[in-house]
């Protein structure tokens, strides 16, 4: 889809919602319908067939100008204000504006602008992450290089024997993300997790200079940035001679982990996805020590809609990119994670009439527990 | 100085603004008052002897008892929320709010959360950003470690030959971040710039595979963390024999920024000091060539309060730290800028009457051209 398509979109939705344009101030929202990735800007968006602009600062001219050449590029340092008063020359009456990101200043100086002008600014908060949700096919394909990167990543430091007793969180760390780096990644998505031994059992942990030994489990929570797109996925290693109660979590975490991959049916309560993880873990008797949410929506932002945890409103939607991710954490033992980001299916699961769909596997770094 | 005499300082300012106590919802700027990083949380102040109480959610319930133990810490999932109902029950009246932080959603949470008390929410915007302006001892001796370590970083990338014509702008920017992370750096503080030759004239360009050659202009702008604090230094070098054009503007650049370190005196306006650097390159006929502000403080943040531009309001304060980074770029053909980070001295410049003092200079790499 071009950003042109992603605009066409958004205009269908204002224009249902009563909206004669809408302000877009979000950066990520900005990135995603026009293609700027500069760190300030905005966009106005008209319901009817007029087209974007795009306002940005001069430090963005040649930038703008090349990711959003179908759009006119105002250079001004208050992009909001600026694109604001653009709407009251241009006669919006009801323009929308994303509530969830203008601050109460910012809607001063947005109000302030306005004074005077039939335009009257409307709450639209969440409109362009919803549109963002389900992602294209030019999304897919850029979030398949970011989880095939990482997994190369994570292949080679294993083959490299970098995951052995005697090495730091650290070092693993950055072996890792120089890995990212040298099979495609642009960046890293976010701090790598590196986790050995009792650390493990801390859902966020930071990588220190702790040293991996013989019995630890090593949790790592790692993802590559790829043209904007993020990656996300964690496995868990034992080092050594597993143990048996670390057998014990790690197959019940596995085995969660598939109920939750099994779930991912479009038109699934978000909180049901959820339980059918949890629920394994709260029969096994682990429940409490799997404290927080089965994943979230994955693409220009590394946590992103949907959420999906127990009390998670909605359904899971077709096209959609998500994480399933249990955990069981033994404070002061350790603990296991298994993550996967994968692609909700468009049809449910086979029936006696139907055939079904598996979602797609995106990050594809084997599940079995791998004992190094 | 520690949290609880940084929350002093606080106290005395809300107090003389007639507020009660002050609910800091901002991360950075939450960190700075309590010691917590994680990603979530909020903190309430209260302008009388009443302790602060720090919230966070359930994933950090370890780390702010680490971070912040002289605090009490309350698990809640929405912490602004909550802590502004903590604020309506302990009967504050007037309590500020970070107005340039909240949404508009935000503000409807925590007004809808006080609806039925006696509390009044009242804007405080910048209040603590305003604290942070001065630097205190703990702060400066992380300050000098980030700026060491990209120091060292770069002399080390420049003494075993890693700026050389057939290296491409994006080995250079990994090997460069590489080594500021083996000098200390707990992480780059932003994304390294490394530009040759015409890409030099782009003041923020992103490395590519545009590969060095003899003759060129490289740019390289970088910054190390340490312990949350950045550190900002550009240097622009030559490689091969340089032109009499590059001569010229590199001496232009230098002087100017000389003038502009020179500038940096207690008390001094913003705007003179700008004006210090960029009058020298107007009067050179390079003025429309220098397109950004001449600095910012660093910090908590690589861009926070004071900026040094133009049309900035306000006086240079002792103690602060701030950039001075004046460029010249030719567009299609190359550009210089020449960054330091520096501290501003307590003492105006020496008179007949009395010892000046200079700026304390954070990034020692030398300034001299360095033709490679």
């Amino acid at each position: 889809m071009t950003h042109s398509q992603r605009r066409h979109r958004l205009k269908v939705e204002i224009g249902a919602a009563g909206l004669d344009a809408m302000l877009v101030t979000d950066l990520i929202n900005v990135r995603y319908l026009s293609g700027f990735s500069g760190s300030n800007g905005a966009l106005l968006v008209f319901a009817d067939d007029r087209e974007a602009v795009l306002a940005t600062d001069g430090r963005y001219r040649t930038q703008a100008a090349q990711q959003a050449p179908d759009l006119e590029v105002a250079i001004e340092r208050a992009v909001g204000r600026y694109l604001a008063g653009r709407a009251g020359q241009d006669g919006v009456a009801k323009l929308g504006y994303e509530s969830h990101v203008v601050t109460v200043d910012g809607m001063d100086a947005l109000s302030a602008t306005l004074e005077g002008t039939n335009t009257e600014l409307v709450r639209a908060s969440g409109t362009v992450e919803t549109l963002r949700e389900i992602k294209d096919a030019g999304e897919l394909a850029l979030l398949r290089l970011a989880c095939e990167a990482a997994d190369a990543a994570l292949a080679d430091l294993v083959e490299r024997g970098g995951l052995r007793p005697g090495r730091t969180e650290r070092e693993v760390s950055r072996e890792l993300e120089n890995l990212m780096l040298d099979h495609g990644a642009d960046a890293i998505s976010f701090e790598t997790i590196v986790a050995a031994g009792p650390n493990s059992a801390i859902p966020h942990h930071r990588p220190t200079d702790a040293v991996l030994a013989s019995g630890d489990f090593v949790k790592i929570d790692f993802g590559a940035l790829v043209a904007g797109y993020h990656s996300d996925m964690t496995r868990t290693f034992v080092l050594g001679n597993a143990a048996d109660w670390q057998l014990e979590i790690y197959e019940l975490v596995a085995a969660a982990q598939r109920a939750g991959r099994e779930a991912l049916h479009p038109g699934a309560e978000l909180r049901d996805v959820d339980g059918a993880a949890r629920q394994m873990i709260a029969e096994a008797g682990y429940g409490e020590y799997f404290g927080h949410g089965l994943g979230h929506g994955v693409g220009l932002q590394i946590h992103e809609a949907p959420g999906i945890g127990a009390t998670s409103a909605g359904t899971l939607l077709a096209g959609s990119v998500v994480t399933v991710e249990p955990g069981v954490y033994l404070p002061g033992r350790g603990g296991v994670r298994i993550e996967d980001t994968l692609v909700v299916p468009s049809r449910a699961p086979a029936t006696s009439q139907t055939t079904g769909q598996a979602p797609e596997l995106l990050t594809r770094f084997p599940k079995e527990l791998a004992i190094l």
